[in-house]
């Protein structure tokens, strides 16, 4: 941490921890000691204030109930077994913050704020880093509109916020996904490459439909066409046709996954044959019908790596095989060996706090 | 008013009224003395409760602020000469709302939650509704996501609310466009058609490259091909070329305005060529270079009829002609007839409150 940068701290008079089961948690639902806050007003930014966890006041004209100006971002705080608490490549996340907030007219962040106000949080409150397989602290950057008023202009106003909550292995059982062939993510030229909120919002109401089928999650395709692989709204999706590795490239449509790009690293570490292009629907039913297909994976903060267990797309069902050398299952050890401190860094991934 | 349905009203100690600058407003800065909320929880809506305006308290968890599930209705009170208020086709603004929340995966709001709760909100700060040209009262039903958590799924809990905001001609001066080239509103098989909060996130930035360039609006194409006219962002939008009305036919993209169907209905009484069919930006240059086009503008609640005094397409510029007979004024006209009571209301648009 560098000394230049002031953020004021108000502890807590006494920690939720020891009152905390975490053997029974609900994921996002409980929040640690402290949480971060930043201004923006008058044009700047004003001095970051970490302060109990706990409810904020706004007006119910406050702009981002009504014009949707937020944006977040999703990472993690592992712990090793020497108890050191480490990030993984928080100035990725960083970085796509500002990227959103530019497209969503906010202003960007700072990295002291940004990074350093989160070392500063997570140190504080790195007991409930919690040390296990599986097991992390979910940090959650965020920013909205705060300036009150119905007027439809981007807002004078904005709060930078930090809130962290103990998590364990995002999914449970497995995942089987409908490939989209009516309702859409995002468009060319729209907001999907930004993690704004209103592209989850957008999501849930096939997203139900898909669970209705007994599906858990939904692949977006294009919303031109719904001829090409895009993403899966919480997670970027990897497809391996034989022994090559696919998937789609980065557009703005598409969340530049920070887990997407360390899999890609990691692929091309281990020699893979690696195709970062289009993936049409149809070439992927014809991997899938003359047994090429082998493995579907997500990738992202969240979950890591999902294994898809099966698929639809219209009337076409398939079930993907069981394999011996599956890529998501190597993926998913090299990243948390890294992420855990169990394994060399060698691309400089981990941050210690 | 039915006696049927209960409402909670806790009056204000006294008004702001008195304290309030009518002539030195900013629109939709200033509130009235009451607003309504009701919570949908455990399935179902709770009493609507009518209290003093002022800030609640949220947690920074709040799904709204994280997964955008926001959505919202314009509306307006008005008064006539002898100081009874009307509201203008309510019921239109109630479905749509509720096809917001369908699409947003939240849950519809009752009739007697939504106009029951609106007309009683309104009669009891009628006092807020000013009698005058283009004054009116401005009303903001919206409804947002209302859970603490930061798992990405549909909110299990919502506020609907009800602020209502003194209003004014909303815009000042010329007003000329931009049609889309290369951003985006709206998705085949996405939100576009929905009044959702992220909807106008997303159009807050190519709007700011907009007026950078000295255009007040933005006039959206499709995001396939932006090949085809759809709407402004705040308004629909009418193209006449020669003496034929035209307007984008309704689909997923578009907002299904409430204006928009007024002005069909008010050209149709009119005896005009109406044409609802997809517009190309081809069709309009061609229009205007030999002449035929005669006017645009745009309708929505906040600003009526707004005509469109130039655009602009790629590196085509074009100044609509001043014409005599504009149907913009003509439509302007008979809309604020009906609203303030000094015309018929053959379609019974207008309920008294």
């Amino acid at each position: 941490m560098t000394d230049a940068y002031e953020i004021v701290i108000d502890k807590i008079q006494e920690s939720k921890l020891s009152h905390t089961d975490f053997d029974n948690l609900t994921f996002g639902k409980t929040f640690t000691d402290h949480m971060l806050e930043c201004t923006w007003r008058d044009g700047k930014w004003e001095t970051a204030v970490i302060k109990p966890y706990g409810p904020i006041m706004v007006e119910p004209s406050c702009k981002v109930f009504h014009y949707g100006q937020a944006i977040f971002e999703g990472m993690k705080a592992f712990k090793d077994d020497a108890g050191d608490v480490f990030l993984f490549r928080p100035e990725d996340n960083w970085i796509r913050f500002n990227e959103s907030a530019k497209r969503l007219a906010m202003p960007e962040v700072p990295e002291e704020v940004f990074i350093e106000g989160l070392k500063t949080l997570v140190n504080l409150d790195k007991d409930w880093v919690r040390h296990g397989e599986g097991l992390s602290l979910y940090l959650r950057p965020f920013m909205i509109a705060s300036e009150n008023g119905v007027a439809a202009a981007p807002s004078t106003e904005y709060k930078f916020m930090i809130v962290m909550s103990p998590a364990f292995a995002y999914y449970k059982g497995d995942v089987r996904v409908i490939i989209a062939s009516d309702y859409s993510r995002a468009a060319d030229g729209g907001v999907g490459y930004a993690k704004a909120a209103g592209n989850y919002a957008a999501s849930f109401y096939p997203n139900n439909l898909a669970l209705a089928e007994g599906y858990q999650q939904i692949i977006w395709t294009d919303a031109a066409s719904h001829e090409y692989l895009e993403e899966a709204g919480t997670m970027n999706i990897f497809v391996r046709i034989g022994d090559t590795l696919l998937t789609a490239p980065n557009n703005d449509r598409i969340l530049n996954g920070v887990t997407r790009r360390s899999v890609l690293q990691l692929a091309k570490d281990a020699g893979l044959t690696i195709e970062e292009r289009r993936i049409s629907v149809n070439e992927l039913n014809e991997a899938a019908q003359n047994g090429s297909l082998k493995e579907i994976f997500g990738s992202g903060t969240a979950a890591v790596i999902v294994p898809i267990k099966g698929y639809k797309h219209k009337d076409f069902k398939y079930e993907l095989p069981i394999i011996e050398d599956s890529y998501a299952e190597q993926f998913k050890t090299a990243l948390k060996d890294i992420q855990y401190n169990r394994a060399d860094d060698q691309h400089g991934w981990r941050v210690k706090i």
